[in-house]
């Protein structure tokens, strides 16, 4: 029997990196309308771009983010679920930029971020206030009870619950091996 | 005084999702490789596709994953940081497959995921010693202290810890505002 230590012991799944075009409008969108924290801005003077990690303080201990920076941002690289935004300087206002591609058109990659809602319904009712962009509504298509959106950039984010996929799979008569 | 609850209570940021060519080589980096856990996956005959959910389970509470499949399930969407890979049938063994775009050259937009590690340096000689794919080590460029690997579609990981930016931030005297 090995007794050797686990070598990915304290391995944390700590971000997922977008490209953006303009910070104000993804810090509104991700901070107003997802409502997440914005953990840690991070400007690269010389390579012109910046860096924004959000996430959800609720789902990190402690609920209080550190006031001193440099805590702040070993307590960022930490956690877990974070978003990082990347800004290239200038593309908010460069007439020729042409924006980002959001991997569900060729070429195919990436495919979205996805965050769980207490009620989809009630989510989405207050997104299309909000006059969020819509991919599919939770009653569109074969897949009911989740949603997609799309954040400024055009990237698509799911909008599911504990049940969203649950009931599908209990509908098809338990999971796969 | 609003006295209005929080409508983005309970939000929590679940997954993030990449296509993938070939499962069985994509498990066993994740897995062996990377030390996630197999969560989830969920097989959609019809429409010839299957999801694969992965994350670290000590991030989460219980550390042991419900073994009633229903139950698995409920308890899969509610966690935060999993990745989702999604397998079109079929891509593993299509030799015209091209294979899926890791958005960092044109036309761009995702970037990585990155995974937070206790050492940075053991981390990348145990990826040596498994013959991972590199796009930058720990001591290339102008940020030491980071590497970036890639997974077997070709998709870029970093690797960092709780001091790799923590530590540019502090040589350059402090964070933006």
């Amino acid at each position: 029997m090995s007794t050797a230590p686990n070598p990915t012991s304290g391995y944390v799944f700590n971000q997922t990196m977008l490209r953006i075009k303009d910070p104000s409008q993804s810090l509104a969108f991700y901070q107003d309308v997802l409502g997440m924290t914005l953990y840690q801005r991070v400007d690269f003077e010389e390579m012109r771009f910046s860096l924004y990690f959000l996430g959800y303080v609720s789902n990190h201990e402690p609920a209080t983010l550190p006031e001193d920076p440099l805590a702040r941002s070993r307590f960022t690289f930490a956690q877990s679920a974070l978003l990082e935004l990347t800004h290239n300087w200038g593309t908010e206002s460069d007439a020729e930029f042409l924006g980002y591609h959001n991997g569900n058109t060729e070429p195919r990659g990436f495919g979205h971020i996805g965050i769980t809602v207490p009620d989809v319904d009630a989510a989405c009712a207050r997104f299309d206030s909000l006059d969020v962009a819509f991919v599919k509504r939770p009653d569109d298509g074969s897949m009911k009870g989740l949603a997609f959106i799309k954040d400024p950039d055009g990237y698509w984010i799911e909008i599911l619950n504990q049940d969203s996929l649950t009931s599908l799979i209990d509908e098809r008569g338990g999971l796969s091996h």
